[in-house]
């Protein structure tokens, strides 16, 4: 196994070095030894010359794009019935698809085309939401497991304001099958690490979040949750949890907001000044979903002012608030997004660009699952490799004007192979 | 010929029968007669027995698109260099592109690539830009006759505030092109005719507008132009033109604003009240860019509102300002669009349903070329055929939510064929 970790790639090489800069090299050399990259290098180096090389002629290649949020279930039903907000949404679209994975076999379906359609796109990470099912969520494991891409999923915790199907009965029962969940899965799998799902705070109690925050302190477990994303829903935590300071403090109160253990918040359109301190001071993980903020007229995250703060800012897809997996497209809809913003709302936040989405969409979300998301030497080998040659122009473009145009028409392009952490998937 | 134009297809058909309603029939017959359709029905009706059959099984038909506005010339450099405003994007990148064209080898191939890449999309109509180059603009019309699309296009002009490379001499030296380029051009076509191509009041001189809706009149040619697409063209326009009302009054002083010759005004993002009161007056044509209008940072325009007064209504891709060719990605940008409009600038007007947005990619802009856009009776047979089969869910739909479901995911759809005015074109 070890060996075929070994390996050149040839290409037209493309990574962010920070924010502001992408390095480009024309027919250039990524190696990769022992799943982790050398560097890029317009020649091979002496000490490489006996690693084969794998050469993909006029391809792009970049680093693997990291999912930070998308909810599996969801993916079934993505794109239909986008006229709704948020909480309605959650209540007409959504839970009653949920409570069809309580059913096995249909998860097992519905899972299996989520990971074999993921699987041939150009994300390699992903951090996922199941349901409240267990046995559904470890059937979403197995089939990530198989794809070769390395996922963080979580086992969904509900025990309040949902459905009667997607209300787990107590706290303590959904903090017992949330700990037979981790029982059963530990060491099973390769590529897939659970990570601690409370939902929302409107569908988890206190004392569900309370124990949930225990079992990530006791286990070091990660945490992905949702904040901030609508302004009824913050309405409705202010109302449950009155004595919290804002939104993101209820999450921090049950240690279930960064600082040991690493958490995700996906959307923080409406954070305020405090719940953005607060995220820096924890080192929260941003996931900004600009598509799913647009369908569900949630609003517009104000990204820039996070990368300004130094928040770690990385793109989710949000399927099926988002209704396409691709992060291409969440980094598209990350710019046209922020111009709006600039445009419509505060002309003091610059829009976003191009090299910036970029960024996130490689190096941004990778840093949730370590040196992830970059071809420079040290970051672990995820490399997706792109054919635009269905992109035809009168001009000659320049190797980053490529990058560029691809960004944009991603949907057009091909991903041609596959490497996750060294490992070829296709 | 003509017999070629008798025949039924047949599938899962889909059209508008207005903004509201979208009509659904499985496995239905689509009756084509001379190019003209008969109406869509659950079994063929007797008197067409004899007609041959066309079976495209589970496959959708819905009526062609229609593209209201796009920059052939532009499509060679989409997706590039979208981080400025229109002005300076006009002078930095567009013009120095468009300038290419006074090349006949670099137009034949630019050209070629967006007619070919046109045809194999779901678009049957189109009004497209050339360039200021009557010869250039000659050789666009000769290759998008070729794809069987019906289209209108227009040789540019262009007589001051452009680049010296796309300025044209003198007022009367473009009204002369001009009138060479309708001559040259005269019956030689049998899909493509011209529209008359003031680019927008900032680019031509009071004197050039006059002699074009002198042309106008004479000839009975329809226009194409640029409205209120951004608040620093607006002011510009204020200055070049203090004698008007508003950016539209000056078309309209010209002639080249609707009433007899109809007319299309790409984007209307800052329309003003009097300017939406005469677009109604005359009948002006609204081309609706929700993409380019995001890309540019020109705001969101308030179709909601466009569609209440009565306006005529279509999508534009805007290739350039848009990367995207697809109305069905113009539907789909039109009501996210409408979502954030609605959250953050004007909660009075709501945001475009899936059925509207299908009916102004369809039936909205299609009425600027007659009968079309619908396959009720009595409209021209514009049909395609969309597999869609790619989209697995582990949910049966129904064929509005196929419909749907592709609207927003089209890009993994693929066009499998495709009639205009009853002719095959693939």
């Amino acid at each position: 196994m070890k060996q075929e970790k070994n390996f050149i790639v040839k290409g037209n090489i493309c990574y962010s070095e920070g924010p502001e800069k992408i390095r480009t090299t024309e027919q250039g050399f990524a190696v990769c030894l022992d799943g982790v990259s050398q560097g890029v290098f317009p020649r091979i180096p002496e000490e490489f010359q006996n690693l084969p090389v794998l050469d993909f002629g006029q391809n792009l290649i970049i680093p693997g794009l990291t999912d930070l949020h998308i909810h599996a279930p969801q993916y079934g039903f993505r794109s239909l019935g986008m006229d709704l907000e948020l909480l309605e949404w959650l209540n007409t679209r959504t839970f009653p698809e949920e409570e069809k994975y309580a059913d096995e076999e249909y998860a097992r379906e519905g899972y299996s085309i989520f990971a074999e359609d993921l699987k041939m796109g150009a994300t390699t990470r992903v951090c996922a939401f199941g349901t409240i099912h267990r046995r559904s969520t470890e059937i979403l494991m197995d089939c990530l497991e198989e794809t070769g891409l390395i996922s963080r999923v979580g086992k969904v915790n509900m025990d309040r304001n949902s459905s009667p199907g997607l209300t787990e009965e107590s706290p303590r029962k959904s903090l017992e099958e949330t700990l037979l969940w981790l029982e059963e899965t530990e060491g099973r799998y390769e590529n897939v690490s659970p990570i601690l799902t409370p939902r929302f705070v409107p569908s988890c109690s206190d004392e569900l979040l309370k124990g949930l925050g225990e079992i990530g302190m006791e286990k070091g477990l990660p945490v992905q949750s949702h904040l901030s994303e609508n302004q009824g829903e913050i309405r409705m935590v202010k109302e449950l949890c009155p004595w919290s300071a804002f939104y993101g403090d209820v999450y921090d109160r049950f240690g279930l907001f960064g600082g040991e253990n690493p958490a995700i918040m996906a959307h923080c359109v409406w954070s305020s000044e405090e719940e953005m301190e607060r995220m820096k001071e924890r080192g929260v993980f941003v996931a900004h979903c600009a598509q799913s903020n647009a369908n569900l007229a949630s609003g517009i995250a104000p990204v820039r002012r996070y990368m300004d703060l130094g928040l770690k800012v990385g793109l989710g897809s949000d399927v099926a608030g988002g209704v396409h997996t691709s992060i291409f497209r969440g980094m598209a809809d990350a710019i046209m997004a922020s111009k709006l913003r600039w445009r419509l709302v505060d002309d003091s936040l610059k829009p976003l660009t191009v090299e910036e989405a970029f960024y996130l969409g490689t190096r941004g979300g990778g840093a949730f699952f370590g040196k992830v998301g970059s071809l420079e030497k040290g970051f672990e080998f995820d490399a997706v490799v792109m054919d635009d040659s269905i992109l035809r122009s009168p001009r000659t473009l320049t190797l980053a004007e490529r990058l560029e145009r691809m960004i944009y028409l991603s949907e057009s392009c091909r991903v041609e192979a596959k490497f996750v952490a060294g490992r070829r998937i296709f």
